[in-house]
């Protein structure tokens, strides 16, 4: 790990960009670092385009548009809730896959919507203004009221000029260096066009996942809806078929969720000591209980599998982010990084307002590591890990949110994050009492452990009972699995809370006076001297290095470029692309190592040398899922679906050597629709010209 | 958490005795700190006595004879499982509580048996003329061999002179810096003849483990038979009924099981880096893979109990010691200690042979870290974790070790220890096919995620199967569930082996290979280098330290001094005691905080004022449970049951101010027997003169 730190510190020395490295904003992409490595010069026209054509799947996700009628392409992973959502017992399209055919037969995804970012205005200089002179605390909230007001006045404006939903959402970059505002087409109305099978869509499962060479069709079609008719989209991508060869550039456009490469030192001991070990042992233990439940029964396995799929994901990732930063290298390399920058703020009298930030942050620190066990059970509701608490809350705290100006709510209940939550509350997603019951029993269970019997909010939640006639008596008597009820509460506001008897709303309320104070313990004590300390070192790293850094990823629109290339793992050549051949001779019948029928029965018609994934060195991450892998000619040369196990330390560091992502290539795509599933309607709207 | 590392370091400093702090041989108590502090001069004839009535339990615990005829008194949860094997469906004895009443209906433990240290003998010179010269790798192998040699001379000698069952065993003491070979006096037959109900024995369950104020009858009564018949037990201890006073002095006997207080830093790098958060990982799993398993049903919830408290129990320790190892305070101070160890060794030319020990014990951990995982899996079982491939191991490697020379085999394998490996083999235990199903099932699939799907060895293990159906089978089709076919095949030897068709049998001859090469590399490359080391560091203590010292524990016998004590939770005084009164307030009617039909139908007879646990300074860590807690008259003032939360980082140091033990008070036990079981021959065996 030596050569890393190296690296790492080298990197810092110069800053330059000789590492394909950074999720840089699409308003300042390294143009010549990319022009003199690749010999590819982005101009606007290129970056607007692919701008115009990249969605954000609003669970999470990335896509592209691939056709001129709302075609959107994505990972099947990122559509498994909506492809779970439309499962029944007698139809389970995660098993047997989906191909409607026809356009009256795609299928509505609940709670999915796509956007598309059509405007960005840097409000930095207006937040400034608004939070001038003001203590930390009083900064807070001045700078929360001013973003709220922007992003209203942001909707108001574009409802006056183009009608239609349109979104407007504060952004922070740099750590607080800068503030946005983000304007975004938002199409509510997305439904599932295609799927494969879950078998050789995530061929290899969880043993597999983070894992290179691999052989996953990991992709399906959804299509944006407006008005009830397929939206037009003319800036839609079109296919390279034939996909990239090792050493061609590749750019990924896409929403990577979250990086934290910028932390302070004491802020990545909070991860280390304090977050990291309490969220595994916990997610472990609920992986277990899920495994064993799912086990029990088809049924069980049915309603379990999407949800199981995300919490094993998210612990591979959490698992190997903890390896990094039990890693003395990354805190050597990073204590490094922050005494070369204290050390130039301290040399500079202009940066003079920076020079105790860190030690702010620090000690803002001690309050939030002293603090998380409780702040994450009850205000961020891990205590009550269950569908039907989720619904209550929400409702319970919209009552009360919309009795107050917009300026003053909770930024989740803000004028513009209420139709989300509506859609949400509205739509007929199946809840299955025994899943619920379970996570939620978990849930209950842990919050106790954690908290201590005698905690005052255990004791209120709990009174005599145990954790599973609780979570079992919750779920069962509750009527918010139906989504009129929850409407109806909804709308009715704080008179129709307040005259509920549903055990779950009664629950959410009895816990919010607790909730909303540690909401505001955190926001008083840790968020607003965070965020002014982060502000102030974002200004001293804007003085220093200028404009050569990238902030961490934000689930907001970024461009990484790199090229198709493999690396060595423990000295031997990871060739960057496999070969469909080699799926059949892995595997076993059994899964997740199970190949579908459609594909045992195609196998003589295929090319089995079909490339199947292959490997750029593009600095991408969780959120990126989907994206569109671009040449330089902006054809789609792949479909970003992973990355290797060494890109997940890429949460705190890029190393160049061994961060790999992993796409699926265009004639692996290409070869199933045209070869397995006999989808010729939808390779003729992608085809057409 | 700054005065702890002071603390600390003034113990480094002066390694004077101030706090209570060290688990000491009998051999080399602090005499003069515990008379100059508490007053009370311990002479040969106390330490003699109190050593000849302490017994080990060798499934893990401590307990003292209280009766001239055997009767041994514990902790319920140290005979959990042999109650838990006397179970039935009709007769639940950990629900139900048991009291033989009369000899004739005693139970037996099938796999416990109880051992009391009868004689020492200091064996390091001879292993240093054995050892000298060699390379690190033949001075392991040197040292077995002259290891196996003195613990079977010492046997051949104790048999003739005494007849019996004795056994003889080699200590390693101050990592390697003492031999000694330890005889003891074996009571290969033990039978339960009280435990009281579970809801009262571990009162506040999980929840409650390792904290304070607690309200647990944690106590259980069994008997070692000899012959066939009671034990004559004449050095039996003597109760006193009303216990101990704050600041009164408290002596623990026992048999503390490990420490890591004499660890280089590197050493600890590796238990904070590789090998907590691994283990954590898969028990938090494992945890909620049984938790939802035994929600399942009465009698899951029956077969899974006992296994599944020794999960949580070692979950909520390492917890605590993985919380110990990330505060950044801890490896500072034993950064400092051994800094400063090693300073007096560069400044002493004497000490020139202990130069290099720490680079050694470095490179050492460089390689375990990196074969941990295959090691654990592969050698360490956790791949097959199952009763039944626990009896195909010992059945497969004894039929090999026994074809060796004693000196040359596996140490588990030597003739001392095969009586204890045919004890369990013949043990008519019960074996619950569904949980041993899952716990397989378990260890196959998270062996699969962690050594990949192409690692040769999952490979050959798993062929085409899936971790369920692989694991059912196994355990379906073997017939290890059978006492008489184990010890059939036991006696076989390796013909029987090879003959057999048994799926558990080839599986555990099909690994062992793999196994076994493991083991080597670990001794060659890890245990070797590391025991050679750690004999030069030792070497350099004493010389620096002299014998102000104590050794790490190693489950052999120690004593703990210090006195009745509570300590300041977050500013607050806690009462080193509690009151039977608070428990029935605390009741709720709900497992873990139930109290049994007999507790709440005696309450009115009962004295709730009535001191029920009580807590004190002394430095205990797991293996302890079930030690007697003494007054400096020798009697029995307390049992040793648990420690509070802080006592758990007793592991790597003892924080005086913190660190508490947690005891059942005698009047408790008194109140339990006369008023709640009737227990009157029991009482008046104990109370006999």
């Amino acid at each position: 790990m030596k050569r890393i730190v190296v690296a790492a510190l080298a990197a810092l020395a110069s800053l330059s960009a000789a590492a394909d490295e950074g999720m840089w904003t699409f308003d300042n992409p390294p143009r010549e670092a990319i022009a003199s490595k690749y010999g590819v010069r982005l101009d606007a026209a290129w970056l607007d385009r692919v701008q115009r054509a990249t969605v954000r799947l609003e669970s999470g996700c990335t896509g592209s548009f691939v056709s001129a009628d709302g075609l959107v392409l994505t990972n099947h992973h990122c559509a498994e809730e909506c492809i779970a959502q439309n499962s029944t017992p007698e139809s389970d399209l995660i098993g047997n896959g989906f191909y409607a055919g026809t356009r009256d037969r795609e299928l509505r995804c609940q709670e999915e919507a796509v956007s598309v970012l059509v405007g960005t205005e840097d409000v930095t200089a207006k937040v400034a203004a608004a939070t001038a002179g003001l203590s930390p605390e009083a900064a807070g909230t001045a700078r929360r009221a001013e973003l709220a007001r922007l992003e209203q006045a942001c909707e108001e404006a574009s409802k006056k000029a183009r009608g239609g939903p349109f979104k407007c959402e504060r952004v922070s970059l740099y750590q607080g260096g800068q503030y946005w505002i983000y304007q975004y087409k938002r199409y509510e109305d997305v439904r599932l066009v295609f799927a494969p099978e879950r078998d050789i869509a995530a061929f290899g499962g969880d043993p597999d996942n983070f894992q290179f060479p691999r052989w996953c069709l990991d992709f399906s079609v959804l299509r944006a809806y407006e008005n009830g008719k397929p939206a037009k989209t003319p800036e839609r991508l079109r296919f390279d078929w034939d996909g990239a060869e090792p050493g061609d550039a590749v750019f990924v456009s896409g929403h990577p969720g979250n990086t934290d490469r910028l932390l302070t030192v004491a802020q990545l001991e909070t991860q280390r000591t304090a977050f990291m070990p309490f969220w595994l042992l916990r997610f472990s233990e609920l992986r277990g209980r899920l495994l064993q439940y799912s086990k029990s029964g088809e049924e069980p396995r049915r309603t379990t599998e999407s949800y199981l799929n995300l919490v094993e994901n998210s612990i591979k990732v959490r698992r190997k982010q903890f390896d990094a930063l039990l890693d003395p290298a990354l805190f050597a390399a990073k204590s490094e990084q922050e005494s070369a920058l204290r050390a130039a703020v301290a040399a500079d009298p202009a940066l003079a307002g920076s020079a105790s930030a860190w030690d702010d942050i620090a000690r803002a620190q001690a309050v939030w590591r002293d603090m998380l066990v409780p702040y994450t059970f009850i205000e961020g509701g891990a205590g009550f890990n269950s569908t039907l608490f989720s619904y209550a809350r929400s409702i319970v705290r919209a009552a009360e949110e919309r009795t107050k100006d917009n300026a003053v709510r909770l930024p989740e209940y803000t004028d513009g994050r209420l139709p989300a939550i509506l859609q949400s509350l509205q739509a007929a997603s199946p809840i299955y009492p025994d899943f619920e019951t379970i996570r939620l029993s978990f849930a209950l269970e842990r919050m106790r452990e954690w908290l201590g019997p005698d905690d005052p909010i255990v004791r209120q939640v709990f009174g005599n009972e145990s954790p599973d006639a609780l979570a079992s008596k919750l779920v069962r008597e509750s009527a918010l699995a139906d989504p009129a009820a929850r409407v109806a509460l909804y709308e009715g506001g704080q008179t129709a809370v307040d005259a509920s008897q549903d055990p779950m709303i009664r629950l959410a309320v009895a816990v919010d006076p607790a909730a909303r104070a540690l909401h505001k313990r955190y926001q008083e004590q840790v968020e607003g001297p965070v965020n002014r300390g982060q502000e102030a070192i974002s200004k001293a790293r804007f003085a220093v290095y200028g404009n050569r850094i990238y902030p961490d990823a934000t689930f907001t629109l970024r461009l990484s470029y790199g090229a198709v290339a493999g690396w060595k793992e423990k000295g031997e050549d990871v060739r960057p692309w496999t070969e469909l051949s080699r799926a059949y001779e892995r595997a076993t019948g059994e899964p997740p190592f199970r190949i579908p029928p459609r594909w045992l029965e195609a196998k003589d018609r295929l090319d089995l040398a079909t490339r199947a994934n292959f490997t750029t060195n593009n600095d991408i991450v969780g959120g990126n899922s989907g994206s569109p892998m671009l040449g330089a000619d902006g054809r789609i040369v792949g479909l970003a679906f992973d990355g290797n196990i060494h890109s997940i330390s890429g949460s705190y560091w890029f190393d160049e050597r061994m961060n790999r992502s992993i796409g699926v290539h265009p004639a692996f795509i290409r070869a199933a629709l045209e070869q397995v599933y006999g989808a010729k309607a939808l390779l003729a709207e992608i085809d057409a010209r």
